[in-house]
């Protein structure tokens, strides 16, 4: 066997997975894995819960080192070097070791490219002040960890409202300090379609964070020794420490200066065996450009699970091997505070951008049985195609069985089912664990009772519309009357509770529209069906009920 | 709309569902439902946790009411009425009143099974004794409730190791009382492979269960004012009361005398619309037959998930609709004290009785990110076809995380997938929730590295039978030393710890058969990997390691 060489750029989560599953594919070659940092393979999601305490001890985040990548797998491991060019047509590297300054090169045979994602900095005055941090590397950890240690923040200001700014201001609250969140868009976490990251900004309110949306940060500033970030709406927000946690960035600038090709969504460009234009050179991780299954378009998947994959399939390819990965589904699960919050496939927006026609319901479902303890609901957003009934997207919310349901929904959307098939799966069940009826059952009723023609949901969106027009039509709450003294009803309605709805009907206009709800949505269908069946023209059922439109119009109002 | 009458036989889980969906169909029908007991509705699987205090209120069991329903649905409930014939050719149903014991008939256009299942109850000397009774049916446990709060029952034999009886012994041991299991058969849970049900009899263990496996109960018997179970290995166990819970058996007699077809495995044979040869019968529930979608093969599937969807669509169908239930994939958990115990699809005793040569992995990972607090075990044991690599079985034990892989592995199942096709699958990742490589991912990565040629696995049944044989190879322990004064080492093993292997590759017989191990399996795959490159001609890895072992062999021996 030929001595290959292989040259890995990155140690972090790509690059060590490539590192360790090229050499079970090659127990010849030379392997060297060069990283920028001190450390490899550290466990960059967890720095938001080191922060908080919820991982107690630094080193529980330092899953290898170099000198056990050594003796374990015979990888010449040099971290603290940065490669800041790649020669293609001499196949080498130039790197500078930091600690000394030093330059040298390295050729290769094989090279895969590792280099991750950086924080995005935006350009605003006042950023390098020394209480203002980015939180993406174990650097940026260590460095807020010591200051907060040091001066204990009573402020924190969290600019950016995604995944790492949730989990960090999580982290904030937790540490005793008071949290505000300024993003830049109308919502937090944009993987949700705008009514479901309501249902997040009201759990932020209910603990204790100051969210500022639809505000951008204009300037950080320190006066009188207190520290403040200004907005363009001329708030002054206190903070005595400020994470900017506004979005990541593939770092290509390497790749791109070897010529080698960046895609649309700012990525590497590969194939499906992760081999980029060049045939001796990978890439893997959060540097890469993937592929959305759903939509076929490219897309950045900047996930340690990913980047596990794909570092795996890149070191193998790069030893000879063809091994693929055929792209994502676009999950994304995040802790805020009790609640997890996820989505897999596309949203309804990115539906409607792929000119589908989205079947659009809501479902509210214990995720076990009611009657066994601690049972809590789960609210699920589906998005599926009207015409071909695929399945296209979910959005979940609840406290528990979330991670459940999105990767059963996960594994329903990559096998390209319909949402009426999902009746079909054999989920599961008994009462610690599931209901008789677990709430992905309960979506595919709900789509095969549509494609049945039982029933034409209205989202609250839809009905807002509506109002807004002014259409002529009648609104049916359909709820027993102590849970209107609890909730109200929407602005409108006309209340027939569901068990006098036969008796009734007759007070009811079978030519008018009838738009009817309840609590969630089981009590209207069931009205929808009567009034259907007793000739009523055009019948619509609010879907997700009282409960999706408190959302949708805190939403939209 | 002409007026149909449809009569439902039988109001608990599938007759109820039946019949609101009937009624969400066919508004003007006329809809009888027939209970011989004296609730519908209730949650049979939540009687065990009544029992143990889980569950606090007996009306929480009440899912619904013959009220209710008529109020909601208009449906004519007749509970305490036992139908005892049915006359296809007058289509009538004959049935008595149990409370006057007045006899009436009732004619229908469409009639609906759900009979359900019964405790099987063997004929044992002493089963009619006071103290005895099944756990079946809410009367049982009434009559169980009353007698414990009466009797305080210090000893409690539990006869059958099945679901209910592990959910008994559970709640039996939370309310304080010695209790002993004694199971015909060599295992509890026959739905799991022998070695896997290892792990369920070593937990009864820790939690004090006295378990008598291949012991069946010849008599019950009282003396001097106490009971005891009397075993054909003539043991004596001391029963202040004793739960039997054998099995249960579909109650199919009123449909075979009425000409019903009653398939191979004792369910009534419908198709997959879940209608009878009598196109104006449908059946549902415990009583009908249902398909492995695996097997393609008829089965029995109790459970009450299965007979919410049967009785939705025999109560659609039956009102003209034409929903069909596929099958079922076999899917079964059930809570054994602090574990999750639980499969989908077929065990490898079923693989190999289809005639598939099966690959059969184990893989132990943990359910979200070691660094994250709380993370546990998840045990998987996967069957798949090597020829066609698709995935055929899965069975999981862990105390957290189970029901979620056991739900996306049914999924994935359904659809059809090979094992490595797993790797494709893009799971929701964040530390709370998963690992960056998720127990499902690893059981694709283990199934496409076997697929790649890079490793070929022996079980520990395998090598077990080996050893008896009296074979010779190469034992090989690539762990740490320190490991192994905590388990000891497999007798006649050799102990070169990994990160030694490549130094002292010589003092191994490269022409010898050689079996590696560590403790899961993923140091002696990369030893396996080291081995095979370097020109070992034979070479295996005892997949799951010593931790599969141990269980492996503590059941073979």
């Amino acid at each position: 066997m030929r001595r290959v060489k292989l040259i890995i750029i990155g140690g972090v989560a790509a690059g060590a997975s490539a590192a360790a599953k090229a050499r079970r594919c090659n127990e010849d070659a030379e392997i060297i894995m060069f990283e920028k940092g001190q450390d490899i393979s550290y466990a960059t999601c967890g720095l938001p819960y080191y922060l908080s305490g919820v991982i107690a001890k630094r080193d529980d985040l330092l899953i290898t080192t170099g000198e056990f990548f050594k003796r374990r797998f015979n990888i010449d491991v040099r971290t603290g070097h940065d490669v800041q060019r790649i020669d293609r047509r001499a196949r080498k590297i130039h790197f500078t070791d930091l600690a000394t300054g030093a330059s040298g090169e390295e050729g290769y045979d094989k090279l895969i490219v590792a280099t991750g994602a950086s924080a995005l900095v935006p350009p605003v005055p006042g950023v390098d002040l020394p209480f203002v941090s980015a939180l993406k590397t174990l650097e940026d950890t260590d460095r807020i960890f010591d200051y907060t240690k040091r001066s204990e923040p009573k402020h924190v200001v969290v600019v950016g409202g995604g995944l790492v700014g949730m989990e960090a201001a999580e982290s904030f609250v937790m540490g005793g300090a008071r949290v505000s969140v300024v993003e830049l868009m109308s919502q937090v976490l944009t993987f949700l379609d705008p009514e479901m990251a309501v249902v997040v900004h009201h759990h932020l309110g209910e603990k204790g964070v100051d969210l500022y949306l639809s505000e951008g940060v204009s300037s950080i500033e320190q006066r009188n020794g207190k520290g403040f970030v200004k907005t363009d709406r001329d708030r002054e927000v206190p903070a005595d420490l400020v994470i900017m946690a506004v979005g990541i960035r593939p770092n290509v600038v390497l790749a791109r200066e070897a010529g080698l090709a960046v895609g649309p969504s700012g990525g590497i460009a590969v194939d499906e065996f992760m081999q980029t234009k060049d045939p001796d050179i990978f890439a893997a991780g959060d540097c890469v450009e993937s592929v959305n299954v759903v939509t076929g378009k490219p897309v950045l998947v900047p996930m340690g699970s990913a980047a596990n994959k794909q570092g795996r399939a890149a070191g193998a390819n790069a030893m000879g091997r063809r091994i693929a990965i055929k792209g994502f589904t676009g999950t994304v699960i995040v802790k805020v505070f009790d609640l997890a919050v996820g989505k897999t496939g596309i949203t309804e927006r990115e539906a409607v951008e792929e000119g589908v026609s989205p079947l659009v319901t809501y479902v509210l479902s214990g995720d076990h049985a009611g009657y066994y303890p601690g049972s809590e609901t789960v609210r699920i957003k589906t998005i599926s195609d009207r015409a071909s009934r695929r399945l296209l997207g979910v959005q979940i919310i609840g406290k528990s069985g979330v991670d459940k349901r999105l990767d059963v929904m996960a594994t329903a959307i990559y096998n390209g089912m319909s949402i009426d098939e999902l009746l079909q799966l054999d989920l599961a069940y008994a009462p610690p664990y599931s209901a008789a009826r677990d709430p992905i059952i309960y979506v595919g009723a709900v789509g095969q009772d549509y494609h049945e023609g039982d029933w034409e949901p209205i989202t609250p969106a839809e009905l807002h519309a509506k109002m807004k027009k002014g259409d002529d039509f009648a609104l049916l709450d359909t709820r027993t009357g102590k849970e209107l003294k609890e909730t109200g009803i929407i602005p409108g309605a006309v209340h027939i509770p569901i068990d006098e709805l036969r008796d009734r009907i007759d007070e009811l206009d079978r030519e008018r529209e009838t738009i009817l709800y309840c609590a969630v949505g089981m009590r209207s269908y069931l009205g929808n069906r009567i009034l259907a069946m007793k000739g009523f023209k055009n019948v619509k059922t609010l879907t997700g009920g009282i409960e999706s439109w408190t959302h949708g119009v805190r939403h939209q109002v």
